[in-house]
């Protein structure tokens, strides 16, 4: 039987995961599709139960501490939770958000954000990641590239992030290879190598030009035979190129390492290189927990 | 009692009009939203018959010719029409495909599309409003600008259609601000004048970083009270501008005709003339009409 002495909760918009820990050790994790977007704020104490009320204490013992970051704390979310304004160390679990709970046994922090005001930008959940990473590296000085839905550039120096910039090149691919047009000639296929790379180039060496070779895609493939492979991977290559073309400023003459799902890590970090970028993947998978347990250790302690 | 001796259909992805005609002059006309998107090939005819039956023959009369154009040609719409290769007049009507119909009343042409193969490129519809347009303007030389869902920009010089390009940026728009997270920001709002032309210049300032501007909406919503008309000014005014700005060999020195709903041909006037370019709005209401009229009176000729 797990008796973990807190809990650590990663809640994004489409997903809940947590933790059982003891100390900085996972004891068991399990997750669900109770994300953020699907919840009104009288849902979330519900799906949290259904997820690790085995783990909690009989009632009437301390309450078990909850720590969670992620969309859980957005405005639509269970409760809001703060913004802290960079440039700042990633976390500070002392601003943390109680919501109120009905259970007796929960004692939940909501972690807060980032946020930046010119240009104006957010984040919920990075800071965590960025704080896993920075236990791990607190001497690194450079970007850190954050791939997926929204892909996040932040800049790090001393420890603090100094100020980050989002792209929304994820949902961007989503919506146009699901919904758009390019449905029926990207859908679901992974790209292809050389058709990403070679739509990379066209991108970086005119990325005003990219709204142009967005649409001749659907009729390549209609005129041409262009496979689903290859058009996912031209888009692939378009978005990715158009992003690291605006994002020149963000990575040109620094250390880049490039957090996310392998895949899609390994797309940013060609990228990155045709660009002239020193970028390498690292690894993410665990640096939600690390960071968790980064303000665990650091609430502990008061 | 309407007696069309001919009936004009514009059958695009979202709606299908009709209009019973006596030559080029319309008695009547009606539309229904049995667009090609919702229809299997087997519903074209009977979707066709619930708009115009009462305006048929009595049964054992010649069948009454039905002038098509659009997306009803489209490889997934009734049959799949001809594309005809640029450079070339917008229509030939004598290159129509006849679907097969059940009802011996109805003898329906649909009209082809045209294609270009460097770069990849299609159209079904637009060819009949441009030749609408050049039915009135036979001496035009420079370009056609197109606007809606897919955005076309066509080099017109002798009667010719030389060349064209086609940009997402309407169906863009609707996912970005329909679907992606902008939804909360943008939603259904109309744009707002002043923030559409700050984000044109900008756009049309540094096309290449137009993608760094787009999360920033959502953030600026969150943290600086954005309101969704400003949201949608700076939405559109940057996909905007970033197509004039991809655009610019296709309108640059050239006369530029604007076709298209008032309310976005204004946008992509102001913004062309903003980056300098010799823009006037043309009023596209009747054109696919006449351009109808004008493959009905090649028909006839034959």
């Amino acid at each position: 039987m797990v008796r973990p002495d807190w809990i650590a909760v990663d809640w994004g918009t489409t997903r809940l995961r947590a933790w059982a820990m003891q100390g900085n050790a996972a004891q068991d994790s399990r997750a669900s599709d109770q994300g953020m977007g699907k919840l009104a704020p009288d849902q979330f104490e519900p799906a949290l139960l259904d997820l690790v009320a085995d783990w909690l204490p009989p009632a009437g013992e301390k309450p078990m501490p909850v720590i969670a970051c992620g969309m859980v704390g957005a405005r639509t979310g269970w409760v809001e939770a703060d913004y802290r304004q960079v440039p700042c160390t990633p976390l500070d679990p002392h601003r943390a958000t109680r919501p109120p709970v009905k259970d007796p046994r929960l004692l939940v922090h909501i972690l807060p954000g980032l946020c930046q005001f010119d240009p104006p930008d957010v984040m919920r959940g990075e800071e965590t990641q960025i704080a896993g990473f920075l236990a791990a590296h607190p001497d690194f000085h450079g970007t850190l590239c954050l791939p997926g839905t929204h892909c996040k550039w932040v800049g790090i120096r001393a420890g603090e992030v100094i100020g980050f910039h989002t792209f929304m090149t994820g949902e961007l691919y989503a919506l146009l290879s699901g919904q758009s047009v390019l449905r029926l000639t990207v859908g679901d296929a992974r790209p292809e190598a050389a058709a990403f790379d070679a739509a990379v180039a066209q991108a970086l060496a005119a990325p005003e030009t990219v709204a142009l070779h967005l649409f001749p895609l659907r009729a390549a493939a209609l005129l041409q035979g262009l496979t689903p492979a290859e058009g996912a991977g031209r888009l692939s290559g378009l978005l990715i190129g158009a992003e690291i073309a605006a994002a020149r400023a963000l990575w040109s003459g620094r250390h880049v390492a490039v957090i996310g799902a392998p895949e899609l890590s390994q797309l940013y970090v060609r990228g990155l290189t045709m660009a002239g970028g020193d970028a390498y993947e690292q690894d993410g998978a665990a640096l939600v927990l690390a960071g968790l347990s980064a303000a665990a250790t650091a609430l502990e302690k008061t």
